[in-house]
């Protein structure tokens, strides 16, 4: 048999899987600081609440990219490929809940697309929404939270924010046709990897005149900041919601006004967010959102419209920047301590182990009746960091050696000190 | 468009999720004190992987409840629909692993099965493993850790005990033919479900004649002990292992040794366990597991046996019998405190707000300009203890109106006053 595992899927062995736990909880700890209520919805959808949201239904492009999964009731189902369209399903089911709905999730999404280094079809996304909330105080929330989540990693960042009705506003002035809107910010959005000319390419490619472009390059360009909008496009909504985002907002230098920002999904509506590493040093984004207010009403039999706005932190790429910046450590065990009996004393040895375990030490023993020399061994290659030894004298006369093994020190130690000094970390 | 979850498949709101959380941390937590280490694999396999264990592969019974996936690239794949499998292809692809390996494993599962009350066809599974360890010490040690799991939860339970090698010998002893042996046990494993009558016409159903499933029920009876088996079948490998597994484990009356216990699966090969409420108040069990040295094997090019044994945390019935008990309560928010700004000061009380959040107090401010009466109805709807109003004289003169709503008891006291009584739980 063929042991192989899916493509584009993998296992995350003990080391890898601890400090994603690690890392994880530190992530649901600022979420709940900040009011956020975690939701959890299935990975397997039915096929038409994953595609309502594109042209096309279930033939569209996107929708190629659907893992499709069948059931013995000949079903139409799918794996969910992000967390936005599960939100908007359960906000559609769910017309009692309370506003505003501050919610995160954490989970496994599927897309069938093409493998590049760091791209998987099955990743898990961390997303922070607000439903409910129209003003700008939410988008401030979503702001702030993104700030925290990265100063308590220790990771210096920049959060670009921009707004797509300032950006159509542009687009409109510098005399894009309506019908080229959509497709214009989405190669505007590439400005920072393909540069102006490459831009300045497409989009001659896609019909607008050189004037047009011109005009778009020169009023998008990086050191443009409100006041130059408010000449250009005064009275523009994008612009008025940029200006109460940034009033909100204590004065901090993370937070950067980015003309250009776009940000590729179609279905952003206000403020779009991109969050980087300061220094240029890590070029993917660790996180990036924005508001969505039409999106949920697509759900509903009313469509009437409900305000949303949200994020998406990049749990692989900030995970792989902390890796860089040895930030975390693999870890290939959680245990302080293996106890290791000399001669047929297992049985008391597993009950002194369990009595380390009940006093809140991750303790192991041997469990194969090695030797002294083999069990250092196991403990060293699983970074345990101690030894006991459990044998005839030890159990007699109630000192035990406990054995460090970084420092090769040997201690005679009562159990009741033994305890003490593997809770203190 | 039709909203409707996938049948079987089901959406956790907060107020569910957040007991979820703290009930997994508890266990995670027993678990990494037993020394576990967690491991993580994708939630689609490869068909061919998750057949293996059965006759008949992919066509088999079995394998009618799996999901099945397809990609673009025409793989034939599935959902799992347990994580032994997993964890079986795991160690076969990672020779390197060091023995004894002792992982924990928390994920979904799924099964396109028949669906009861209580019976889902998305579902999460907790197991616990040690893979690599022949003798009787892993038993005891998974024993031990189940025993643990219980106490934590304050849920007082009997853990019965059995050992296949047994079951077989008494079945041999008794008159059953070698090819009735397997189907034989699936009967027998249902004694306490349809009583000995009801087993007694399966078995004879089966072709057993009405001596040998007499000698069957009598040698079985729940009041047989060790000792009685010691005169039945002298010397049976699994009789000296059960005394092995009872003499590494301290006397304890929750350890109860139960020769009627078969538990269904064929793959075990000798301790087999399960967990139930002590008084009889539940019927389903908590727990169950046993050891599978035969399993792994069968994914390895030279079918080598790789000992391993383990059990299965039932989280549905445990969490279903905690709420039961009133021993978790649903929360529908983790927040300590409501900031409601009273006048134009949303600025101020988001700054205050942010500060808390920074000392350790999960706070919300009020993000839709909202009176004072619409707050404290969406504070006690959401189970938010304290509301703090943020208005002109409070910030003039720095002394905060705190509201503990639960009394109505009203305070005025300095921002780190607040801040303090917040953060003592």
């Amino acid at each position: 048999m063929d042991l192989n595992l899916p493509r584009g899927m993998r296992d995350f062995p003990p080391e890898e899987k601890i400090v994603r736990q690690r890392l994880t909880n530190q992530l649901i700890r600022v979420f709940e600081l900040y009011g956020f209520v975690p939701l959890e919805t299935p990975v397997v959808e039915r096929l038409d609440v994953l595609s309502a949201k594109y042209a096309g239904g279930v033939d569209s492009d996107v929708m190629k990219e659907v893992f499709k999964v069948s059931d013995q009731g000949g079903r139409e189902l799918g794996l969910r490929f992000d967390l936005t369209v599960p939100l908007a399903r359960f906000v559609a089911m769910n017309p009692e809940l309370k506003m505003p709905f501050k919610r995160y999730q954490i989970g496994k999404v599927y897309r069938d697309g093409p493998i590049k280094f760091g791209r998987y079809r099955e990743f898990w996304q961390y997303d922070v929404d607000i439903v409910g909330v129209k003003s700008m105080t939410a988008d401030a929330e979503i702001v702030s939270l993104a700030l925290e989540v990265f100063s308590v990693l220790g990771l210096d960042v920049v959060l670009k924010v921009n707004n797509r009705k300032l950006l159509t506003g542009v687009l409109l002035k510098a005399g894009v046709p309506d019908d080229l809107l959509e497709s214009a910010i989405i190669s505007l959005d590439k400005l920072d990897k393909i540069g102006v000319e490459g831009v300045s390419e497409e989009l001659t490619a896609k019909g607008l005149s050189s004037e047009v472009v011109s005009s778009l390059i020169s009023f998008l360009s990086p050191g443009n900041d409100l006041s130059f909008f408010e000449s250009l496009i005064p009275g523009n909504e994008g612009l008025l919601e940029l200006k109460e985002l940034f009033s909100l907002l204590p004065s901090d230098d993370r937070v950067v006004f980015s003309p250009n920002l776009a940000r590729g999904l179609a279905y952003y509506t206000g403020s779009v967010f991109e969050v980087f590493l300061r220094d240029g040093s890590f070029s993917s984004s660790l996180a990036g959102g924005g508001r969505y207010d039409k999106m949920i009403g697509l759900y509903l039999d009313n469509k009437r419209e409900v305000p949303a706005v949200g994020l998406s932190f990049g749990f692989e790429p900030i995970l792989d920047l902390l890796k860089k910046l040895g930030k975390v450590v693999l870890d290939s065990s959680v245990t302080r301590v293996l106890l290791v009996p000399v001669g047929p004393f297992f049985k008391e040895a597993f009950s002194l182990t369990n009595d380390l375990r009940r006093a809140g030490v991750p303790s192991e023993v041997d469990l194969l009746g090695r030797g002294v020399s083999k069990n250092i061994k196991y403990a060293s290659a699983k970074n345990i960091p101690f030894v006991l030894f459990v044998g005839e004298d030890e159990l007699s006369n109630g000192l035990f050696t406990l054995k460090e093994l970084s420092s090769g020190v040997e201690e005679k130690l009562s159990f009741e000190a033994v305890k003490k000094k593997l809770l203190n970390k």
